[in-house]
């Protein structure tokens, strides 16, 4: 077990009607900005019950905020935020709008001359950000539980993620009744996204990390469980809490605690969707698999232990049951929806070479080993095809 | 799935090598009390460490915080504490060092009368504690990473717990290497003590909380598998970092998510101690299995599955799944080297009959159905004659 520091002081308010909790989470002193996304939180009954909660407090509204939020969006709500005065910043939605707002609290603190230093150091030069709570209503990114956001910026086809202690929201209230209203394809995204962000932390080098690795297979395996559930489209308020929770728990790092990380399924699929405007999850689902073939030497012990301990599978040499959980997983994200190859959004070989290019510019190297360069970066992308 | 709220502050500070870090964990400007129990730490180089990463800062010092720890100690501290006008306490040691320090902490900082009365409310006079971190030596209690203390009053023979959001260490350092100057009996207490705190979150009422059971049974897989490594004694550190991790894990409020606790065990475990002087884990391992039997019937679903999932029992009827978890159970205590029954400490039912007049004394029942009342906890101390 390598050496680590855990510390994840969100407040979580899980449950039924919790949204009313809403005005004693925060200072009764505070000047609210409340960010939102593409309005469905006013068709499916969300704004109204925050806005009831905040009671006659004075609240900013700022909505908008589209899914991969981009620079120059979140900069109109900074430039709203500045001059409104605000101090409290309340993130009603899902992921894109928990991130966006981490990323516009703390761009409005920020004392520097371009805030997308923020992006571009990784968060290393946020010394401050506004206060921040969030209201979520999509599972997903668990950006609910950490201090990470991820921003795209148009004028240059970027995609980053940063991070800083500072942007830990204060708290995150998870109704899962506001699930209720998503559709097929946001809770097929959910289920995907939540099960790469377990993946990136479980199918690595082998560290002897007995906990954390059994508290990764009961994400997959809940999922797995109640994934038909929850695809059914029907209001079961258990399968649809269950989801929510192992969504925030993926990425809140506890997972996280003594591994040596991959990502590099995360940093191949941020530029597909930087180049090509495939939502999240949907590059993830075609890069994991491929990934996973591209390295099953690596990553063979791991992965045999997951096709035994999810998808229980007893018989085999490690190599065929290696081989055989990316089989089920490929099948798992099939049976929620999900296409696994470039081929099913029309992108070729060819368009993808602009993502191996984009690695071959920065010269960066991905994976838990540093093997991921460029070419094999290619190689991935012709198994993803 | 209950509604619950969930937020953990506590900075963990995990691996090798780092009491080191220390100094870099407390301001600069703190007064600190440094607490500490029978003197092992002087023995086993931890304080040697401690004072090392200190540097020349002015630290007072208090020992001799003893097992069990006691209101007429901690108050010893909370007067040295006062007259050298400490503002930051460092707990260096086990359970009962932290738990005692978490005491004092909060009656250093109380207003009111007596500060008996922090525990008698079970913390809900607290208002305010002085900082503190802890250096952690024995993984058993989960202390280090919760708001909670156990504190016995030998004047009345009582042993109580208490808890508030101002007793959460700022800071726990973990080093697994502290563990490997434990003695058996005291590694064995730590694995059975830590089995305990994720039993009285797991086998209980079925909430649908397929994430947290998940979890639970990681814990519990993760400790029936390192088991054997610990007790050999040798310095593994793995195994010892694995240990170490689980006990965290076991209580600090991760498991409870959503879920009925039963925490009768404990209830009737701190009376036998109170009465009789066990170390907590002595008296755990004799009640958990005589509670199971007692309520085999509104445990059975839940003890069938720890059955299947964690002792890898496949065959039989639910109530013979049941049946098989206490069995399986047992016997991993004892191959800890841990007695399960009474009469091992040549306690009889007479004597235990004190423990049944203490409950009949309070008026208090416990369990998650609310069922054990004065009567059955001697039917429960009768199964663990």
């Amino acid at each position: 077990m390598q050496n680590f520091t855990f510390c994840n002081p969100v407040k979580i308010v899980f449950g039924k009607g919790t949204i009313a909790n809403l005005n004693e989470l925060i200072d009764p002193k505070a000047k609210i900005l409340l960010t939102y996304g593409g309005g469905s939180i006013k068709k499916n009954g969300v704004y109204r019950q925050v806005r009831a909660a905040l009671k006659k407090r004075k609240v900013v509204e700022f909505g908008g905020i589209e899914p991969n939020p981009t620079y120059e969006t979140c900069m109109k709500a900074v430039r709203l935020g500045r001059k409104e005065k605000i101090n409290f910043l309340l993130a009603v939605g899902g992921g894109s709008v928990l991130d966006g707002s981490k990323f516009i609290a703390a761009a409005i603190s920020y004392k520097g001359k371009d805030p997308w230093e923020i992006v571009k150091s990784y968060g290393q030069v946020v010394k401050s950000a506004i206060s921040m709570g969030t209201v979520l209503t999509l599972p997903a990114t668990g950006s609910e539980m950490n201090a990470f956001g991820v921003i795209s910026r148009l004028s240059t086809t970027e995609k980053l993620a940063f991070g800083s202690p500072h942007t830990y929201p204060k708290f995150s209230i998870l109704d899962p009744q506001t699930t209720y209203s998503l559709d097929k394809k946001q809770l097929r995204n959910g289920i995907v996204d939540t099960f790469v962000h377990v993946a990136e932390q479980y199918a690595t080098v082998d560290l002897n990390t007995a906990l954390q690795d059994k508290y990764a297979e009961a994400v997959f395996k809940t999922l797995v469980e109640i994934a038909p559930a929850v695809m059914s489209g029907k209001k079961d308020y258990d399968a649809r809490a269950n989801f929510m929770w192992c969504a925030t728990q993926a990425l809140c790092g506890l997972l996280s605690c003594g591994v040596k990380g991959d990502w590099s399924t995360h940093g191949i699929g941020h530029e597909i969707t930087a180049f090509f405007g495939l939502a999240h999850a949907e590059t993830l689902a075609i890069v994991l698999p491929a990934m996973w073939k591209y390295e099953i030497k690596n990553k063979g012990a791991k992965l045999a232990k997951l096709a035994e301990n999810v998808y229980g599978v007893k018989k085999g040499s490690t190599k065929q049951k290696a081989a055989a959980a990316i089989e089920h997983t490929v099948k798992f994200f099939h049976s929620v929806g999900m296409p696994t190859s470039l081929k099913a959004y029309g992108i070729t070989l060819k368009d993808a070479e602009k993502v191996v290019n984009r690695f071959a510019d920065r010269g960066s190297i991905l994976g838990e080993n540093k093997d991921i360069d460029p070419k094999a970066v290619r190689k991935i992308l012709r198994l993803g095809l």
